[in-house]
């Protein structure tokens, strides 16, 4: 089921405090097909269509050798989201979860991850596939995903 | 080689823009036995010592079901990094990177990303091994691991 922004039987809000922990700064822009929550797919598929990551100056420098790695870790602000929820029903039947046993977006710091397949690098722009989010989403970070990239600098010696 | 918070020969530091596109709220915080990023491994090993995610009210509830998941996705924030390099030296010899092509904490948006082990959960408090954060890292946000994490609600009809 789809949610706008309502609350569902059985689940539970809380006061959100006030998110100055920590602040973000948007590095760029996914762009996707689907600009309604209707359409978009609940998880990426890396036969799913070519997206694009748009990265926003002064970060583009930080792309350089990005090309060498076949899949990438994209971490993006679900910006749509609510945040206070702890108790969620996915299936609006009033049977809950808790909101970190679940990937939903609705979460505390409405962050997603996938890992997406890169497909080609045109300037300052990423193709890739395997994403799910909505077109416009604020893209937060980019990692070589961690299953093929070994660290450059030498291991540290156990203390 | 560990980096404090000086800038090597080669790299490219940008001004950073104000972090104030999206704001976090700490929902927990990372006990390791590393207390100097000097102790620190540089990625966590399934094998690894036994490290304690603690969560804050009012999140505890959104802990619900979370102990169905073998392994979760841990997501922290690194408080001690710079965030305005572009290019980094991972070896110190004047060879760069784009930090987008490296999982170092030194990056516009110093999230960590690892893929934890869950040994225990004990009330507000789970046990876990794989991290190689420090001692007292704020804590964002906890999923399932997306490769055990099937979604609840039906899938969408394709548009």
């Amino acid at each position: 089921m789809v949610r706008e922004s309502e609350i569902r039987e059985g689940e539970l809000a809380v006061e959100m405090p006030p998110a100055r922990d920590g602040g973000l700064v948007f590095i760029g822009r996914i762009r996707t097909p689907w600009t309604s929550r209707l359409q978009a797919p609940r998880q990426g598929r890396h036969d799913g269509p070519v997206c694009r990551l748009e990265i926003f100056e002064p970060w583009v420098p930080a792309l350089k050798g990005v090309d060498f790695y076949s899949n990438l870790e994209v971490i993006y602000w679900l910006h749509l989201s609510r945040r206070d929820l702890v108790l969620q029903s996915p299936k609006n039947n009033k049977s809950t979860r808790g909101t970190f046993s679940l990937r939903s977006p609705v979460r505390p710091n409405p962050i997603g991850t996938a890992l997406a397949t890169l497909v080609e690098r045109r300037g300052s722009t990423l193709l890739v596939r395997g994403l799910d989010c909505l077109d416009g989403t604020p893209l937060i970070d980019l990692k070589p995903d961690r299953c093929l990239f070994t660290p450059l600098a030498p291991p540290r010696l156990p203390p």
